[in-house]
């Protein structure tokens, strides 16, 4: 077994990972619990032949229950046997989705520098919002979107979408977090498209996102497209700063984490 | 509770339900198991205020279990009140719908002549069935597509699939059926379609289908595609009315009941 310790991390594995959350409690590990760290460090223990506890996963966005990400970005800071740069990473990326389910794969696995790290060193997040928007549900989407049966207007989703481009404190669309942090965020782009037959995706981009953000806003602007909300109340609602004054949440099913952007 | 006699039936009711067959054994009723035609029938017995073993369920094609569906069409022969022509089909759906879970769902529910009955009066069925060529398998498609990461060639895939247009004996492609069954097809066309980003999907329409007969095809294109077989072989294969000839039989989880025709 190989000796990897973390002060003298030689090397950063940096992981590329799509997962279909549904049957997972989020990305963070936790004991007795299946989570996506938890499994992926299994693996990647047994593939670098070392103990999971050994490894130490940072993702790019830490996904709640049942989201889902296409793009999930995870650095693993590697010294000894396992940070040889001999390594083929792409036989990593192979040999770790071999041993993991179908609903949890390494689209791609490559060397960073000693310094990277996939929270800190990432410049923006990208999400996607997937909504159902017929009067009957759809079995096929079931797990991958919202089924919203009352009727939704794209034109006022787009209005309500507005407010939210450039930097706002979003306290009144986050959880709070914990004491002392900030609930400034940037928002870079926001667009709602029509994918026909009643589909809906949301795509928002942001330089970082607080917690149930996406699903704040997206169950805020749902409120907007049936007419509970008015789009002009978007913009009262974020400058209260209040988290009682937004709309529902929207469920995590709809939510993908689409990709992460570097320098 | 009213008293439905099938021996009387006034008139059908015509279903077109969905389904995502990956948590059920099938679509025929089994006590103590999980099938499309028991879940359907408990909510529909509900609804109508009868007992499900006093409503007869038909369907035009029995789907396997992982098998999905988009129009299944399903006939149930009424009489007495629950054949009341009053009583509005539309709501009929959606009540029996809001009694499933989001995997299966009444897309439409309308009257039929009383001598309507699903299989027999059926004039064709078209299935899909998809792929995931890829090095890497999709997660999000895991429940629906059939991973191959060997690279096909679609120009392959569609010179195997031409043999089968037209009427044959298709015993070489059929799990056995009953004793003295003919597994004589008529299959109307079948279309080869690239989605991008490696999604292939391969359509298939015939008058009727024998069992395992889509997935027996597939799984012998497919070998055709990765080079296992020529194109010519299928020919051979289909001629030799001998199981053991063909290839192997795709997974369920790739083949999805499409649409069925009636006149």
């Amino acid at each position: 077994m190989s000796e990897i310790s973390l002060g003298d991390a030689a090397r950063v594995l940096k992981l590329t990972v799509a997962y279909d959350g549904t049957d997972f409690h989020g990305f963070a590990a936790q004991r007795d619990t299946r989570t996506v760290a938890g499994e992926l460090g299994v693996a990647l223990g047994k593939v670098l032949r070392t103990t999971p506890d050994a490894l130490e996963l940072t993702c790019a966005g830490r996904t709640d229950a049942g989201v889902h990400a296409w793009g999930q970005v995870v650095s693993v800071p590697l010294a000894g046997a396992g940070a040889d740069p001999d390594v083929d990473t792409d036989r990593i990326a192979r040999s770790v989705s071999s041993l993991l389910g179908p609903e949890l794969v390494v689209r791609d696995a490559s060397w960073a520098d000693a310094g990277f790290d996939a929270r800190r060193s990432a410049t923006w997040r990208a999400y996607r919002y997937t909504i159902v928007n017929r009067p009957v549900p759809d079995p096929f989407l079931a797990r991958h979107a919202w089924w919203v049966p009352e009727p939704l207007e794209l034109r006022v989703l787009r209005m309500g979408a507005d407010p939210f481009l450039g930097e706002h404190d979003f306290a009144a669309f986050c959880r709070k977090g914990p004491e002392g942090s900030t609930s400034v965020r940037r928002v870079l782009d926001t667009t709602w498209h029509d994918l026909g037959d009643g589909v809906l995706r949301f795509d928002i981009r942001a330089t970082a996102f607080c917690w149930q953000m996406v699903r704040s806003i997206v169950g805020t602007l749902v409120d907007v497209g049936v007419g509970k909300l008015r789009p002009s109340d978007v913009m009262r609602i974020l400058r209260s700063r209040d988290r009682q004054a937004a709309g529902r949440v929207a469920p995590p099913q709809g939510l993908t984490l689409w990709e992460v952007g570097y320098e």
